[in-house]
């Protein structure tokens, strides 16, 4: 049986703590679709980390978490700025076209990360009806790359957004692992930066399902409630969602999860770094290990454990550490690796 | 504190032996969107009930499996005929229009029920590129108003639509409650009936999340992976829905849920057919009564117990029953009607 | 050949009037979308017939100019109240749907007027997100059915709408006959009576292409001009259209136009009124005359005047009266008519 | 007054012989929507140009030719590949993503020119449900840029698209120049060189309005009038549009008029090459001319003569010539550019 341990970070089961905080909840009857005291209550959590001034909404899943939060901010006519990378642009299959309409302008990067200067060039056609009309930036925070903006950086992007009418939209799928990395809180990296809305995500960091749109201004989210209803996110019996995210900001459960996984990383790395027939690509600034390896080792080190080639073309495998994975399985990953190599 | 064992069969907790499966499920890394061993097993256990000619899919919530099972088999401009007191009409803020693009056209009924006679005067303007061309018959059974739908009634149906060249679909988010009111299995009263595609509901009967497109013809789901990632409803760690989905129709489970709820609301109607100041307005075949309750009496008696004023007009309430309401509480809350009704 | 001058005012020509005026702009080079000095004259025009405080934009046809209006003002959340016979619902194969993503909830009518009375039990669900939000309410005038509402049901209508925070939409494919059969002006039949927004018809009164949307509220029109270009709808050569608007608009020719139309439909159903084998089911106020005719007559009659048998399954023809059909052709008909039903 | 022969083929008039034939079918009343013996007459047409295995419908603009002709080919879930340049991408105002629901996956070329080699790069994920999946190939003949593509070029490019099971889609606004440049019939540069389908276009060669869809494939057209009709472009008085197109087609007329157009922008080029402050970006194949132009020189030639500065950022100025610029305006313009150069 082939272990999977670095497929991904949604390939971990479910936190204990978590697991065990759904099951308390589920006592008797709770009124549907969010109305209920168990939502209440994960909402407060969401006060204390990112103050009272939000709109919180919680979803099924990342994906419509990026595209609902968007879609009650962007007109079909609009054009939202991202990477070529972004989760946005690559993995939701056109969601955000054929939800809101609207046309993602991709900007080539080498580390996932866009800049002022990146996007300057895109930002044409304002008041023309035959463009689209450039709305909103959207960066991943960590970047699908496993690298991080730091906090001058994402204001950097906030005053240039706000400068030219658009909102600054963060993807933070892996929120807690760039809080954890930047040792910093929610609010000082997001509201405090001149975020504007944020999809923070809990699936990937040991939820069972459940992620949320967290609004920085209330004028922003008027429509939400019509737009996640319509857009087939509402979850009837929310309190098992609500639950998820009280444990999960609670007694920095969030934390000790996203450091783990971020120090795995950095233990692969470190143990890799070194291995001269490979070539680590990217930062290792989270929970992601970026790795070029020739084609040929790959079948090898994959029967022993699960990741995904990232870029087939130049062989780029990733290694995704999670909450649950272990030092053992890193140290016997790396030394998989470096027999593989040495072997040929 | 009120009770709401009546608002909704929604409002109910998770059924042990389901939670209990999802925990069992919670061991080490998984592969994530369905590729697990976990979901093979569920999808084994539908193969089961409805033999092995379906495609089968796994979706967060029932109002999505109605309008992604409904995308996959509808163009933009075709029309869906259902009941004016349709789900997918009047509690899908209008997301069948959004993401198919479609028409619903709506039929009033008395009793929430179809007929061949009632849709006929519907299906005009085939070939005329001005009409939207109808392409699908849904129902909903039991209906919104707690009807059933016999298995002849189903066939003459999907015959009737067969022969215009349209699809039946059916809304099952209730179909154990009619399966076990008809006192058949899922596959007599779906696929051996003549319909084309189902929406298989578990959230309601005990579950926690998790509903399920059936496709009983392949040729009409093969872009459904597509359209379910674009849907926005592809679940990552999906084992915890198929865990559920494996207990939920092992060992009758979802009989047994489904006849107690039934039961109950088959007592509660023995219990009140009978006061004279109110009127049961539909036949009780499944788990909800239809009480028309004179205004003045509805505030003593919600005081009590919660329920929804499903027709505010006409002052009709709506008790719902599920898998975990106690005879007492049917109990009690008839005699609180007969108390308030007296009274005044 | 068969004359069809009773088929639709849409089977006439251009007026030679709107023809030479196309001609006199195709001088040299004019710059295209509308910004070039025709346009501007043509919106003189308007300003001329609504006042100035109006937003108005030139578009191909009819149906988008319902559809791109609407979008304007109306969320994919929203629905659009309309009588079961609009153009909106009937003719524009679930465009709205399509490109909005709204619903059309459908009120059924004799004559094809909406009421207050009529639309009050459908205003429900404000504020429930899982009930699509009534927004606006579109009527058509005339009517679909050649009747006409009167300037104070339509006041009634629109202060209904603006008391439940909705908008009157005015589909005025033909309002040129509505204002000529009500001996009033473009303005006193539209904004002076609260109407919101208007669909205003060119083709079917002399035109060769081109209607206009007309937002009497600029706050309502921020952003149509990316509506209109995303919608297809913005026209390159554009003075073409707006050189038919200014004709159109210049010296009562709409006027003359629609007068004369009107005038046949009433000479028609004096001819045939006391035919007591057929039947006129609508009151004929302005250029279409309703008549129940029995199947067996239609195909003889048919055979000579080409017309549309409107409703199939009530035998019910529809005679529609242009600017250029002739007076001997309505007695011609109407003689062909008398002779067909006697001769059975 | 400004001269604004350069601002593009669309600020040009109509040209006469199709006015005279707009006038010429204006007479008596004829069925609307296109069932009328002048469509017929101006299908026939396109059989004698493109054989009689094609499927043509008429549109009002170029815009709506392309989405709907690509919507009815390609799925929500679906990517298009382009150039970055593509009218499709940059100028329709998000149109295809809106109407379609798909992904433009965009390509940075110096020409406008796409390439197998450029393409393959992009084509990843098949079969993957969470990558839009590639659909079209679309590319612009000539480019926005004035290029054009071989015979050879594109059979090379619909060979790979067809061994992709991806469909080549050409935007042919401007295909008449295209035809003209190289001295090759619209058969000979479409279907037979492996085209699938294409937006034809009239309104930039000499007519009013009016575009065609050309499906190669009947099986691909199966929905196209429904397509056109919820699209909005379905015209009730089509016989204007089948009149320019008959005349159009007819004794070469829109041969001489993009001969002429292709010539003066020849001429345009030889006049200027030789300044030295200014540069030609772009080969002059048919009748648009680029040129990188100092910013400072801009306003005092376009004082004289309009013209649309194409690249902002690089000054790079477009010259388009229609069917009626004339000689004595290119050689006007050309001396104007050399002393507003010369005279800094």
């Amino acid at each position: 049986m082939i272990n999977d341990s670095f497929g991904s970070d949604n390939h971990s089961g479910v936190h204990t703590e978590i697991l065990k905080a759904m099951e308390k909840v589920n006592v008797g009857f709770s009124i549907a679709y969010g109305d209920d005291e168990y939502t209440k209550r994960a909402i407060e959590k969401f006060y204390e980390h990112f103050g009272r001034e939000i709109d919180v909404y919680f979803l099924y899943n990342g994906t419509a978490t990026n595209i609902l939060g968007l879609k009650a901010v962007v007109d079909s006519f609009n054009s939202i700025i991202c990477a070529e990378t972004a989760h946005l642009n690559v993995h939701e299959c056109c969601g955000p076209e054929k939800f809101i309409g609207c046309k993602l302008t991709t900007i080539k990067t080498d580390d996932g990360k866009l800049t002022v200067e990146k996007i300057k060039p895109y930002l044409t056609g304002f008041g023309d009806p035959h463009v689209a009309q450039p709305k909103v930036i959207s960066i991943t925070q960590p970047t699908e790359l496993g690298t991080l903006y730091s906090v001058k950086e994402i204001k950097k992007l906030a005053d240039f957004a706000h400068k030219n009418k658009m909102l600054l939209h963060v993807d933070g799928a892996r929120l807690s692992n760039a809080a954890a990395a930047l040792n910093l809180g929610f609010k000082e990296i997001t509201k405090d930066a001149g975020v504007d809305l944020l999809s923070f995500g809990g699936t990937k960091n040991g939820m069972m399902f459940g992620e949320a749109v967290v609004f920085f201004d209330k004028k922003l989210s008027k429509n939400f409630e019509y737009i996640r209803k319509q857009g087939m996110q509402l979850a009837s019996k929310m309190r098992y969602i609500s639950a998820q995210f009280e444990a999960f900001l609670s007694n920095d459960l969030w934390l000790k999860n996203a450091k783990h996984a971020n120090e795995m990383a950095k233990l692969l790395y470190e143990k890799i770094k070194n291995i001269t027939e490979i070539k680590v690509t990217q930062k290792v600034e989270c929970n992601a290990v970026f790795v070029m390896i020739p084609k040929k080792y790959i079948p090898t080190i994959r029967s022993k454990y699960f990741f995904h080639v990232f870029d087939e073309m130049n062989s780029i495998a990733r290694f995704m550490c999670s909450y649950n994975t272990t030092r053992k399985d890193v140290i016997v990953l790396s030394e998989i690796i470096k027999k593989a190599v040495l072997e040929k």
